[in-house]
């Protein structure tokens, strides 16, 4: 091999799990980053002496995956984790929406958010979705710390928000996309069941116009289904189509209470479904039927929710969920394999919000985006299948090192663009407030 | 507050979840623990100048909780992590018992035992249960470690064994209950897919002279029930009580697949369950009625099964699963708080087994088996619901500190008694010999 050149970080000596097409692992593999991008990943054999790098991590008895992408999330609403316990979702809807419309501004949806970035990088997360209040200051803490955000300004018929300014603004983030290197700028409606026909056709002329990807709640329980259906003769999945919102850039979250028709909708226009497994049980929502989504062909991602209804952004809590419950949903312990389980939270997801070129796999031309697990662990010995000690057996807390976009975020355990101590004791703060 | 006199350790500062029957939390509390016993829990503000202590642990920013008890277990089965995946169970099962019958030994079984226990410890699980082969030398490990292990001699009718040794080394062990100081011997049989009348008639006999806890799987899956139903024309709960077996000293491993009529009979006669949820997800075993055992009155108690069908020992991931998958189950975000399974996963576990005059809360006169959890954590900040944190944000790895009767299995994530390297290179070598 020709000695690389220019390097500035080399990852060396880890089992790497490309997530590529091929499902390609290097048992013991380098990769080598110039930039913000991968340049080449090869065995560790192949490493010639002057192979220079400017700065070498040693991932031996790592684990080295892509970063996770966090498919549907609120951030700020670390800030009211643990305050809403044990509701059903409109009661629960009703107290969130007290606080929010009460107790919410810039300044304390920006500290929320900021610690919902340090617990996902702390947890592998290096891409995520949000759909949140004061998105703008989200996009710009974002591209402060270096964390990248599918974000856009969302879309709602609740609030007393008056509907041209809340399009003009959306319409703004879309034509300044450019200005961003983070943001993954994306156009967001918060749901049907929040929805007017106006609205609707906004979202029409806004994805025709820009092309980007489209998100919003649908049928995450039965209430939902049932109040849509009685208000527009149509159940969600059905308005969304019948309003042409159905397609490949157009990702669903939720997706729980879907009949077989719905599930062919979905899998004929092409449209993703972004899984949140932890929030719907916790809510009583039910369990969604991915197993014959996955059937039908459907693409598949993985998403926490907000924290207030999960409690944490912790996907590899979410993987081992989305495949422990399949498996229980069928009866059928065949179903919903580890490997699948961490294509969907990572390559699935990107594909979704149509980042793949960037993200979701590690191959050269991609985006450094780079997560090493440590694998030195009890609990993750031994090693007779990778993926299933990822799924089943590795927690959050043995991610040590994260890369984003070539940066560092986190180098064995310690977060780099984060204090803390401070930043806990704000949220504290801010949280005993709305009690 | 007079002074205490002879205190070993001090812990102080931290929050107090006693767990025990009013659910006592001390905000800021202190616990002084004399040799193995805890002599008094108070608040930290009554802890004079003058209050000598050997060693005191300083808990501040901590939860203190008493130890995890795991109810339900097969620790050796670390050795086959990730071996065996997306099987269904009897297929599961012959496998497993392949490779048992071929390659285990008693040295084996002690590795992969003390790599279970070395697991357990970090995820702040200070008693288990197993049923496993050589549990004699499992149990000697047990005291030299100094866990608190609830085991006995599983009676089977599996593996061409000699029934009457099998009942003689039942006995022997019971016999000389008291040369144990950590271990609790109790009496096991397999299953009642695995037994016989004479294995029935003999564990009544076991029970009735020495009064210890009894436990066996049951009612696992729709499979086992229909096998016993065809075998013995009674399903195996009725089995069980046609030979006098459900009594307030046994405890059931699983109970996925009940009707009515067996949850009433599991309530009359004060039988105990042993949860095992996702264990019984992953082998597509189906999921437990465990809001309606409670509803009867059941005590219900959880363990994580065995480490091949889980993939893991990890009590913390087994409470958040319990907690959302019920309330999945229901439909329903009331059901199974997570103070109540924070109570599953302790006291519960110890009356089961009829330890909770030892261990299962944080009491006066109790062994001092406890664990502090570190809270100064991202995803366990803000801190508005301190049982919510634990059951859905906390993982194992935010276990700090743990003692086991009186002694310090682990300081500030250091494990006292075990060469973690070693054993998890021992391991390894071992399990890949079983492909």
């Amino acid at each position: 091999m020709e000695p690389l050149k220019n390097i500035d970080v080399l990852i060396d000596g880890g089992m790497i799990l490309s997530m590529n097409k091929d499902r390609q692992v290097i048992d013991k593999g380098a990769i080598a980053i110039s930039g913000d991008s991968i340049v080449q990943v090869f065995s560790s054999d192949q490493l010639s002496k002057d192979q220079a790098a400017k700065k070498v991590i040693n991932a031996e008895g790592m684990v080295v995956i892509p970063g996770l992408i966090n498919a549907h999330s609120h951030l700020a609403m670390t800030l009211f984790r643990g305050l809403l316990e044990d509701l059903e979702l409109h009661r629960w809807l009703e107290k969130v929406w007290k606080y929010e419309l009460s107790s919410l501004n810039e300044e304390n949806v920006c500290v929320g958010s900021k610690l919902a970035l340090a617990e996902m990088i702390r947890g592998g997360v290096t891409c995520a979705h949000d759909m949140y209040w004061y998105y703008e200051a989200v996009m710009a803490l974002s591209e402060e710390i270096g964390f990248r955000l599918i974000s856009g300004p969302p879309i709602t018929g609740i609030g007393g928000l008056d509907f041209d300014s809340m399009v003009a603004q959306a319409r703004n983030v879309l034509e300044n996309a450019e200005k961003y290197h983070y943001v993954i700028p994306i156009i967001q409606a918060h749901s049907t069941y929040t929805t007017t026909p106006r609205m609707m056709d906004t979202v029409l002329e806004l994805k025709e116009e820009f092309g980007v990807a489209f998100t919003t709640h649908a049928s995450e329980n039965k209430s939902e289904v049932e109040d849509v259906t009685e208000r527009f003769g149509l159940t969600p999945i059905e308005l969304l189509q019948s309003y042409k919102l159905l397609d490949d850039k157009t990702i669903l979250a939720h997706c729980v209470q879907l009949n077989d028709e719905e599930i062919e909708m979905l899998s004929e226009s092409g449209t993703h479904v972004a899984h949140c497994p932890e929030s719907n049980l916790k809510l009583g929502a039910g369990i969604a039927r991915i197993g014959e989504m996955l059937e039908a062909g459907i693409n598949v991602c993985i998403g926490t929710d907000g924290p207030a209804s999960n409690n944490d952004l912790d996907l590899f809590g979410e993987m081992r969920t989305a495949a422990l419950v399949q498996k229980g949903l069928y009866n059928d312990p065949k179903i919903l394999k580890a490997i699948e389980v961490l294509e969907m939270a990572t390559i699935n997801g990107a594909k979704a919000y149509g980042i793949d070129h960037l993200t979701g796999s590690i191959e050269p031309g991609k985006k450094a985006d780079i997560v090493l697990v440590d694998f030195r662990k009890t609990h993750l010995t031994p090693r007779n299948d990778v993926y299933a000690n990822l799924v089943y057996s590795a927690t959050k807390a043995d991610v040590s090192t994260v890369l984003i976009d070539g940066r560092l975020q986190m180098e064995a355990g310690e977060l780099v663009a984060f204090d803390e101590d401070a930043l806990m004791a704000d949220v504290q703060s801010i949280s005993d407030k709305f009690e």
